[in-house]
């Protein structure tokens, strides 16, 4: 039996999603495959949509498992939540077909960045990124429409094997109160693609980068990957549909 | 020199805000006595508009404290700011005359409580009350009023000799999506006053207590202690007025 499961998590703790060679180094796959296995009594593996890096958050990521055991859905939820540390919270189960996967069945996938312009806030300060200075919001906002569409990202993601080309379906930004909220949503992101992002539309903002500059990282062929890069804290996977 | 402090903290990591013997146990008082003895070559105590527990959180707590250094204050607040631990952050100094205490010219106080009513939410797990459960908002609401002006508060503090009567001058509570967010201000609050309040109000949403209980626990001589308590997460001291 197929399980998907919606999860969320506070990355401050974790050393990210995916189990760590040195597994005292807290991941969110080992906490939930170990909580897994125990209420089951079987070896579970599971699968998530993708990584998320150390520090970075989770509204609604999605994983799935295969189950060998018979026990209702509600049930499972009900005891992974109990057993569970407080900063992992399983927001829905559902059965699914053997096809689908939680990785290659994404169609889409949504993050959410979040920046405090405003003064320094200890409160926050694992789940925002404490920038605490104004942007010029409006040439950054001019500058989202340059990343939709499909390129590639050669010059704004960790220098792997692979193929570098995302498309971008949509690219928002929303400001509340001292806070400047992006969602930016593809069909897939390489690792780091969206902080570069992030990072490279606040050096656009601080002067630091051209609106020209951005549009050749694009749509040239030339290949300088961006040295900027905004910090874990501030990012949430969003959404993931399938 | 006396200088007058306003600061935010996030109290996770606290033992609270007063020194503990044990001062391997972190409080903002230390920290910040320690930071600025460095900074003054000097020892330097400070004093606060009041205690806040462990786990609690200042938005705008007051200090004040005395030096005799000569440097200046927007120097001396970058100074506290680059020493500081991330969790701790002075928003503003002034100097004031050397009547001023922040405890004793304090005339009014504002807590801010915040629960949520949603799914459990592991991302804020620190910042809010997770009671996850809806309340009867409507009844909450209706109650409010019967806390206005001056009571004996002894039903709902810990119990410790000394005056329990305060003045409460104005308590709102505001929804935000699936937060419920209470505003309470007043001459002055005991030991878990707030908490047991709100936990108190959270009990009458649940049908634990009626309105007339809580009626007779403020109003009549009857003495028996509320045994409800909000959790320290939720609470922020919001604002100290002089």
């Amino acid at each position: 039996m197929r399980i998907k499961g919606i999860i969320a998590y506070n990355g401050k703790d974790f050393f990210g999603y995916q189990i760590q060679k040195n597994i005292e180094q807290r991941s969110v796959q080992k906490e939930i495959q170990d909580v897994l296995s125990k209420i089951l009594n079987e070896d579970v593996k599971i699968y998530s949509s993708g990584r998320t890096d150390r520090g970075v958050h989770a509204l609604n990521q999605v994983i799935h498992f295969d189950m060998n055991k018979k026990m209702s859905i509600e049930r499972l939820k009900h005891a992974l939540n109990s057993l569970l540390p407080d900063d992992i919270f399983v927001k829905s189960l559902e059965e699914v077909d053997d096809e689908f996967h939680s990785r290659f069945s994404a169609k889409r996938k949504e993050y959410k960045y979040i920046i405090n312009l405003g003064e320094y806030d200890p409160i926050n300060k694992d789940l925002v990124y404490n920038l605490n200075h104004s942007l010029d919001e409006k040439l950054i906002n001019s500058s989202l429409p340059l990343f939709i569409g499909e390129h590639s990202f050669i010059n704004f993601c960790s220098n792997n094997d692979g193929d570098y080309v995302r498309t971008i379906y949509d690219f928002r930004m929303v400001k509340e109160g001292s806070l400047l909220i992006f969602y930016i949503q593809g069909n897939g992101f390489r690792r780091y693609m969206v902080r570069m992002i992030i990072g490279t539309l606040i050096a656009l903002g601080e002067g630091k980068i051209t609106l020209e500059e951005i549009d050749s990282l694009i749509n040239s062929s030339l290949e300088k990957r961006v040295s900027f890069k905004a910090p874990a804290e501030g990012l949430y996977l969003n959404i993931v549909e399938y």
